[in-house]
Formats: structure tokens, C-alpha cells, sequence
């Protein structure tokens, strides 16, 4: 399958070599030029527990995309996915299958709007990556895939996928309910994301203090609230269990989420994508989540503050 | 008059000095040993525009307190302001006349609990001052002071009072309505305090972002729910108009509220009698007051990721 991945940053890297690995043909698309430049310089430096390797993969930029891919895997962060989706839009066609994998809500509305005639899939993933400098990154631990068509052209194809991506050793499965675990991954990310970047700690750090229930609490019981009047299964209880299972020092207590990360190197948030979706949801429902809007204007005016664009 | 000044802190200090000044008999009464050593051993070292000078005053530490007094000031922190009234109970009778002009709400309840048959008078201050260290207070700019009485024995005594405060060039004035001032007062800060606290920025930065207007609105709207509902005839204009104007970088933009002070110095904030005295207040009458709850508990939960108790 000739595949490309759109928005090559840490995640989309760590796609790109396992699906190179596997002897499939990948282009990265992404904006950085110097990431970009290494890459085919020198091919993408991986570190893993096992040691370094380098992979000879091709990279472009998004204005240079000329030729049409069968998968392009969307891998952008949620606010830069529709400007990337501008500059593909002239290679998509009906014999393309787009397949989002960036966190937050609305992505899928997003891709909508851009597609035309290619087919959509949308997914989430619990593998992880970090971006070590342009060309380098450091991949670590396992993780997984689930994914669903949106709008499917062909049964084949979505077959297809699954394989591809298993072949990489992705660990994909379909999923029969992908929208409910955007949701829970979007209610996870805007309570663990948005409070540890607010109050400047980690997640064990804020897991051990004492409002950190009913902190996180408040914010999903909107989340719940919205997705319930769009007809997405989401509970409380489904969320909470997963915020909770990672205070625990021993699973990823010491891990700064990436919207601190963000903060701390002066990089716009994803709080729109996040926290922030749910507050223009409720406002359009008219249901109202003050817990919500105040951490996305709390975000919005850490960034303003720090004077990040 | 014979005084003392309960809370030599920063304030404290400075209605010392000037009142020791006019020639008032002052003592200060203070739990800082070091600072109360300093004062007795050395004198209270003030700087002002105009050069240094040392004023021979007498501390004790409140478990020390002797004598009686006719009036004595409240200068406490409003955290610490019960303990100080334990402490001293015992040197309270008919003949003190108690004055409050710590910050926040709640304090006027708390006196209420421990004067016995004292006077209580209430009042709000826009002096201000800062401690430089032990037995050390830089004092620059002007005030005023607003004070009523809250139970008066004497009209003679409110007028006495009234009179040293001027005699010290305190620029004091009896309120007809200190309770609406006192609120004014409270909003104000929770707003400038609370938000410079949480978000680590000066009022300036806070003030020339996009949603500093909409976040201060947010948390004096239910503000002036609250007051309502107490018989309080707070405005959020009058609120929001203080606030706009310390925005001004040319007024008070380069300005670190106290809580942000006490964050950046380890030191647990007023929170609790500023946005969490509406919250409890909130519970009591069951009016919703969540853009508060939520500050109040992430200004907790600030305190505990920095371990202070």
C-alpha cells in the first residue's frame, strides 16, 4: 500500500519506520523544514531500548506534495490538521482512504469538510513517542490501535488497513464505537493535559494532592453531559478509572503531559481541541460547562501571557 | 490612646510607625519571634522616599500579652486572624475597642465569636507596605482607611478612634456602609490575586491579555450573586471598573498581588477568605457558584503540589 503520513512528528515517525519496516512505501508530509531535510539527508534516526537504527524514508513538504497516496494517515495536531488538509486537498481522490489519528474532538467534522471523495477512517491510539530534534526520535513501549470507517468506499479497503497496520505490528483492531474512544481519550487528555499544564506539575504530582478527584471530576461530568445529548455512551466512571489508574507513581506518574510540554517550550495548546471543544458544543446545545470554558480562558491566557501565538 | 497592633506585618508596621509618631502609645502584638526581637533589640527600621529611620516600639508575642488595651488593631492575616483572637482573648473587656482591617470576608464573624463585651469596629484600607525582613518595612505612597462601627459601646470611643487615626495622617473616615466596601475590596482581590496567583504573570501581563476582562467578570458576577443575596448592594461595575483601572500599566501593571507573593514564597494564601468565603457562602444558600468553587480549588490544589501547609 503507498502510504503517506501527514504531520510526521513524534507519533507519525514512529508510524512511518514500523510501516517502512514492514517494506511499505511511506512518504512523510510535514512543515518543518529542517525535520524534513534530515530526513532525507540521512534517513530517521529511531532510538529504542534495543539501540539506534536509521531508516531511509521519503519527506516532503506540504506545498511540494505532487503524487496521490492509497493511505495517508493523519497524525497533525488537532489545530493544524485542517491548514494540512488545505495544502493535500489537490492529491485526495476517490481511490484515497484518510485516516485521522490526532487527539481532540472535531477532527472528523474537520476532515469532512476536506475529503471530497476520499474515504474517511478515524481512529485513536495508546502508542506514544518523543521527538528528540529534527530527523531523531526516541520510541519506547507498546501500545495500540483501534479504527473506524466514517464513510467507507469499499470493505476491501478498510480490510485492507487493518492488515497493513498489523503488519507494522500496530496492533490495530476495528472498533465498533470509535467516537466513544475519542471521547474518553479527549475527556482523559482535558483533565490530565489541561491541569498539569494550568498548575505547572506532573501527573503523580497533581494525582497526589487533594482536590485532584474533584477536579477531575468537574471536568468530565461536562464532558459526560455534552456527549450524552450528542449520543455518545460516555460515563463518568469510564474516564475517572483511567485518570486514576495513572496518579498511581508507579504507571505514569512522573510523566508531564504534552500540553505542559507545550507551555514550558512556549508552543500553542491543543485547549481547543479539548476542553475547549466542549464549551462551543455546549454553547451550540445550550447546555452550560463553566468548568470547562474557565480552563480553556485559563489556557488561552497562559498562552497570551507567555506571548505564544 | 493606649494601642496595639495585633499582626505586624507589613501593615501593621506601618499603622505603627505612624501612630507612634503622633505620639500614640503602641505595641505591636506579633507570633514572628525574630521580628518581634528585632523591634525590641533594635527598633522598627522604616524606609520611605524620603530616607530610613528607627521607631522604638514594643512587641510581645501573642501567648506573651499582659496588659490591656483601649484599642486594638486587627492586622492579621485573615487565616491567622482566630488565632490571634484566641490568643489575646484573655486581655479583652469592655473597655477595648477592637478594630479589623485584615482582608477578605468572614472576619467580621470571627471577631463576633471571641469579643465578649468589646467593642468591634470593621474597616477597609488602601494603604500598603512591604516587609523587607525582620524589624524591617519599606513604606511608600498614601491611603485612607473607611471604618464603622459594627457594635458600638460609645459614640465617644468611635470619635477618639477616628481622631488618632488622623493624628497619624491616616486619612480615616467613618463609613456608612464599610460592609459594601469590604466586598468591593474582596472582589477585587479575587480577581487580581487569585487569577496573577494561578497563571504566575504581574496584573499588567494579566490585564493586556484577551480574556482577562471576561475571567474577571466571570468570578465578580457571582460576587455580586452572593452579596445580593446577603442585602449587599455590590455592583459588578464597581468592581470591574477598580480592576480595569489597575490594568493600566502606568498604575499598578507591574504589581505581584500578595498570593502570587505567597505562592512564589512558599506560604499558604488568603484563598479561603476571598474566593472560598463565596463558595461556603454559596453551599449555605444554594446558589451555584462554580467559576469560584473552581479557582478556590485550584488555588488549594497549587498549595498542595507545593507541599505548603
Amino acid at each position: 500500500m503507498k502510504i503517506a503520513i501527514a504531520g510526521a512528528g513524534a507519533m507519525g515517525s514512529r508510524f512511518g519506520f514500523m510501516l517502512t519496516e514492514a517494506g511499505h512505501s511511506v512518504t512523510f508530509i510535514d512543515p518543518w523544514n529542517e525535520h524534513v531535510e534530515k530526513i532525507n539527508q540521512e534517513g530517521l534516526l529511531v532510538e529504542t531500548d534495543a539501540g539506534s537504527r536509521k531508516y531511509k524514508i521519503s519527506a516532503v513538504l506540504p506545498d511540494q506534495v505532487g503524487s496521490s497516496y492509497e493511505l495517508i494517515i493523519l497524525f497533525t495536531k488537532a489545530m493544524q490538521l485542517e491548514g494540512m488538509l488545505k495544502q493535500i486537498q489537490s492529491i485526495l481522490s476517490e481511490d484515497t482512504a484518510l485516516l485521522v489519528l490526532s487527539n481532540g474532538l472535531g477532527n472528523i467534522e474537520t476532515i469532512e469538510e476536506y475529503a471530497g471523495q476520499s474515504a474517511i477512517y478515524a481512529g485513536v491510539t495508546l502508542w506514544s513517542c518523543e521527538l528528540e530534534g529534527p530527523g531523531h526520535i526516541r520510541a519506547t513501549g507498546s501500545g495500540n490501535i483501534e479504527f473506524q470507517p466514517i464513510k467507507e468506499k469499499d470493505a476491501a479497503v478498510t480490510t485492507e488497513i487493518l492488515n497493513v497496520l498489523n503488519q507494522a505490528k500496530l496492533n490495530a483492531e476495528i472498533s465498533q464505537n470509535v467516537l466513544l474512544s475519542i471521547w474518553k481519550k479527549a475527556a482523559f487528555n482535558s483533565v490530565l493535559n489541561t491541569y498539569c499544564a494550568l498548575l505547572d506539575c506532573n501527573v503523580g504530582q497533581f494525582g497526589s494532592s487533594n482536590q485532584a478527584m474533584a477536579l477531575s471530576k468537574a471536568v468530565v461530568y461536562e464532558f459526560v453531559q455534552i456527549a450524552e445529548a450528542k449520543g455518545i455512551a460516555l460515563t463518568a466512571e469510564m474516564v475517572l478509572a483511567t485518570v486514576e489508574k495513572v496518579f498511581d507513581p508507579d504507571q505514569s506518574g512522573d510523566h508531564f503531559p504534552s500540553m505542559h510540554q507545550d507551555i514550558a517550550k512556549r508552543r500553542k495548546t491543543e485547549i481547543d481541541y479539548l476542553n475547549g471543544a466542549v464549551v462551543k458544543m455546549g454553547e451550540a446545545l445550550n447546555i452550560p460547562v463553566p468548568v470547562n470554558h474557565l480552563l480553556t480562558a485559563l489556557m488561552h491566557e497562559k498562552e497570551d501571557i507567555l506571548k505564544i501565538k
